[in-house]
């Protein structure tokens, strides 16, 4: 248990959300706004995706990016900025009967300095690495792809660009992948790490799944955990009771209650409402950047 | 703990082990030997790959399946035949900086009718099922790939040939896939699970991990448990005491001791040797096909 | 994960709770009032312990149980009575270099009729039965007794007097107990359980330990799991994450955050509010009495 | 996983044992030389009750601890001794309706320095220390009653005595109490250890059950796991996967294998035979002095 956490709000994400309720947030302008209520509602820390407005799914496009950051930096509140880099490792094999060539619809294998290229110029306080490669979703030939290879040269480069990598992590193997990282230097102690539970087909999101990998965590990591759909508002609580801090948000879960939208502040306000009810003290950004002894890049 | 349990020997696997041992066996003759030897140690179950004579590395020429095959089943011994369907889920990715194209060299990603013209030919009582895509092996751009899409294909396929499917779980999310395709239909009850473990960067090995993944079984599920290296003999001990059966064998680990190195008979021997010591006794290959009710292909 | 369910509230205990708040209810009047109120503020079920007005300590005296009962029952609202038959197992041993003869201040060792003298007259829907012996509480010489003799008597008599028991479990052994019991015939299925975590020197209140509980558990069981003192709220949150109950009272935490001292009736509103935040719904009553099948005694 | 373990030999016990099996030792004379050859097997300490040559039951006579120890100080094998301290903490209640006064018949409380008077003549290597108060055995009115006050007073007396106690551990929160000692600075770091699994009605001996316990133990500690009856020897087996050293012997378990009878020694080379097979080493008495750091009294 822990007596104080951060909330991390994940606004947007890059998938199909946006077409299930209409508080997902799509311009740069409408996640920077969506970021910034977040924050008034609790959110020390925004976790953010950008969309093309046109095709409202996931983007790489720096612009975008520029636009997000720069808004929310300008505004009155400061979250700490967590820019996602996972968006590039998208793998779509052929039918089950030629998986090769590969499906060019869905694909999206980039470099890694092109992976990177927003952080780079963005210098946020906070970068993802994803830490390994899955099946993600049922019955699709879509996999998630970072090789073990591209995760050292993509830690590598974030240590050189004097960001911090947040780890996320999607099933227990994982976690050996960042434990080498560390082992390499390549992770600069104390790890930031984010269990990513729920997700088809990474860690199913029971108890005794969750401590397996809280016990498998390196020494001193500062971690969070979440899951997905209806389990988020119940991980905002249990997260604390294994030393987590908490990730709520729009990416991962649209719901309020059974029926209800919402939208990322009132996700953000929910969490802190269950927080203090447990006697769990919620933390400002300038707490987290303490915690963190995080470089500041402005 | 389970009073009785039924020994895999994983003979020869696809890898460099040959390299690192000359008792590794090779062409269909040295392979379909061992597997005899196995079996005369104490092996109920033999799982096998082939490799090519020439490169001495794993192939899926039915024609070297054939005659490991028939020569087991011409031999005094009536193991159960395990043929491995894990061939042809390769992909290697260009380097970090440019993924793609797909490296030529280690790619070998092949549909599933193809995947499987060797169960379809020899109906194995068993073959398995690689359950998810995850990187395999440090540092390099090596991913295994079995989208959930190809793993549905392939298991009603397999259903289809009769033949039993051993289900490979690396990690703990590829139970969830696993659970998916009982509630599809796709597997028979009892599902035939092996729980393979510390293989990077797959599920870790420690006892915490072990028993959050045999808490996500399915009901009723039969299933096995090793780790690799020398890990392999402990686990021997370990499987029986979480209701697990038994693998060993050079595909996962290749001595019987620090610096002795091994044959598939001598770790055959050295598992029955451990179980009996504990009080646990092993199956012989027919009382294995009752557990399993497998229909019998002659 | 379950998606409703109902709180207790254990109004007030025997010990020096009272010293230490001023909202401890004392008076049969006193906790009949406290009862009632925590009923309108969401607890399907009220646990009883009565205190001797003039010591303000625990009494097993029958008339103390009898006006709280009659209090409640006129009342307009409904709660599940629950009367503790804790009381009668309290054993003081000498110093410890002159464990005996027994001190006999706080030793209090009843037969099992008298132990249940109040249960028989007064047929509550629930009794307690403490399933074990130990230590209880730092430094002293007191131990909490209930042999393994005791306890199937006292589950012979409360089936008989068709009372549903509620199996306290305050350490991991006494599920083993409980499973006997059920075993003997002594305990109707499903068995309604209670999992007390963390106090000294019973099962500490870290998840991994609550788990390893869970698991222990016997089929169909219906269960609640609280924590005492700072860790009562955040297991509110906890106990539907692993398929329990809740728990909450001033028998086991005086506060309703940092320095705030709360009533029963607040602590009770308090968990609601952390449930419904959570999406977990609260049992009525009346639920609760079609969930456990009880024969109702008026 | 540790890589070398050692291992106890627990050689009668107190209890009835005797009554089942030729080979329990019982006069001084036949426990030493049970030590003796239970040492030249492998076992490294050897953990000594001892037993009234008339009634075969266990006694506190501290001319019979003399006996044995000085038997086996004079022999030519050197195992570290460890002797019990838990005799003198037998509480026997009248029957469940009659709980007081206590039964003469079994209630043996002794004071502190009573239940060490042989260990402050002998000067073992090692004393244990019964962490708790439990029910011990089904169906009776029998409790082992140790007090947290006697705990710390015997802890401190040990202490002084320079001699090592060993902490056995029969539930969870047995290890509370450790942990409590080791805080109040009555045990000297590392701790030494027992988890004394499946005795009834203490922690069962699943492995899910185990890893609660190895989670809660202290830093540093060193620590053996057990279990009994038929449960002995895998056990043996799983001890070192858990990073725990082992303990078998007659006190535990009366069997080789099933209807077969054992000696102290048959078990002591059993456990070699399994550990050595599962490439785990088994420790010398000097290596284990030197672990433990022992301060060596002759």
């Amino acid at each position: 248990m822990i007596s104080e956490v951060f909330i991390t709000c994940a606004l947007t994400g890059a998938g199909t959300a946006v077409e299930r309720s209409p508080h997902v947030p799509v311009t740069p302008e409408q996640i920077a706004q969506s970021a910034i209520e977040a924050a008034r509602a609790g959110a020390a820390v925004v976790h953010i995706h950008v969309r093309d407005p046109k095709t409202r799914r996931g983007t790489r496009d720096p612009a975008m990016y520029r636009e997000v950051v720069q808004r929310i930096r300008e505004s009155d509140v400061n979250p700490l900025i967590n820019l996602t880099a996972g968006m590039g490792g998208d793998l779509v094999l052929g039918d089950p009967e030629s998986p090769l060539p590969l499906n060019p619809a869905g694909t999206d294998m980039a470099g890694v300095r092109e992976r990177l290229v927003h952080v780079e110029e963005l210098r946020p306080e906070i970068c993802t690495l994803d830490c390994g490669s899955m099946n993600w979703g049922a019955g699709s030939q879509y996999v998630m792809v970072n090789t073990a290879g591209t995760l050292r040269a993509m830690a590598a480069r974030v240590k050189e660009l004097g960001v911090r990598p947040e780890l996320e992590v999607f099933d227990i193997g994982h976690l050996v992948l960042v434990r080498d990282l560390i082992e390499q230097g390549l992770i600069d102690n104390p790890a930031l790490i984010q269990l990513c539970m729920g997700i088809r087909y990474g860690a199913p999101d029971d108890p005794t799944t969750l401590m397996a990998l809280v016990h498998q965590l390196p020494p001193q990591a500062i971690y969070s955990a979440f899951s997905i759909g209806r389990m988020q508002l119940p991980y905002v609580a249990l997260a604390p009771l294994v030393g987590a801090n908490v990730r709520v948000g729009l990416e991962d879960n649209l719901y309020l209650s059974r029926g209800r939208l919402a939208t990322n502040a009132e996700l953000a306000q929910r969490a802190v409402e269950i927080l203090e009810r447990m006697g769990v003290r919620v933390m400002s950004p300038d707490e987290v950047r303490k915690k963190l002894a995080l470089q500041v890049h402005v």
